[in-house]
């Protein structure tokens, strides 16, 4: 440790707590953001989705600190700088003018993109826990991670219909 | 357009051009952290895949460039706060003390996650050039999306072969 303060891993141990710590950050982080994804998206079934997702991410949030407590450790958030990256380019899109089909392409793309770091970060998690033999901690993990593929899937189709001719502008 | 700069989506025109923006700048961040990320890999295999992604990235620069040109615009960027974010968490991994092999662990992690912000972003943007009828344009963002799988993948192997059990600490 030198004089700043510097990360140590000294074990995947270490590395699964830290990865914890950034998930539970970003998923609560997330929790503000949906709702006014929700409220900005027109297509009904685009703000279905957003909302339905909403309690994924609050039962999300619950196994993270199910797999803390199994851990013996206090529930802890560290800051995700990618989350909130991923929040702050959300946000350019919350208040932009526009064509509505378009703002919710847009907003799509964004939840997708939210959609594939939580798909990396869980699948990174659960290998790391089947890694330590914890296999309670992989259950719950995977279970998230299957349900943020599902969420991306489920986006992808609404996409396909949502994206339709009147909103593909000119060809240059 | 009101007393804020705001953008303006009239147009799934406009909302390629701004994720094109968004992926060039992306793009460009990481040719200055993928050099890091290279230097401070233990393990020559992972070395070697940061060095050889640092020359795809490279080259993903430049079909961006030509993707702009054949659209009639210059080449722009827009700061892509999600990817300042994801190097910002890369950041506290080369800063970090450690084991090597945990190291080179979270080196992989922050790397899969850049890699799936990537191929949604790429994703979306080759599902847009579909739908405008820019058959150039999709055939290239699709060519750098398969790389940015193909990365995703390497470093799944990598993982599996550097994820030892003497990485793996106690088991709580």
């Amino acid at each position: 440790m030198g004089i700043f303060t510097r990360d140590s891993f000294n074990s995947l141990d270490d590395l699964l707590v830290h990865e914890l710590k950034d998930l539970y950050d970003a998923e609560q982080q997330l929790t503000t953001a949906l709702p006014k994804m929700a409220d900005r998206a027109k297509n009904p079934t685009l703000r279905k989705a957003f909302q339905s997702h909403l309690q994924q991410t609050e039962k999300h949030v619950q196994r993270l600190e199910s797999v803390f407590e199994h851990r013996g450790l206090e529930p802890e958030r560290e800051t995700c700088s990618a989350m909130a990256g991923l929040i702050k380019e959300g946000d350019v899109i919350l208040d932009a003018d526009g064509d509505s089909d378009v703002i919710d392409a847009a907003l799509i793309a964004t939840a997708q993109r939210v959609e594939h770091y939580e798909i990396a970060a869980y699948g990174t998690a659960r290998c790391f826990a089947h890694h330590l033999n914890d296999e309670y901690a992989a259950e719950l993990l995977g279970q998230t991670l299957d349900e943020e593929k599902a969420t991306d899937q489920q986006l992808t189709k609404i996409a396909e219909g949502a994206v339709n001719p009147s909103t593909t502008g000119s060809r240059r």
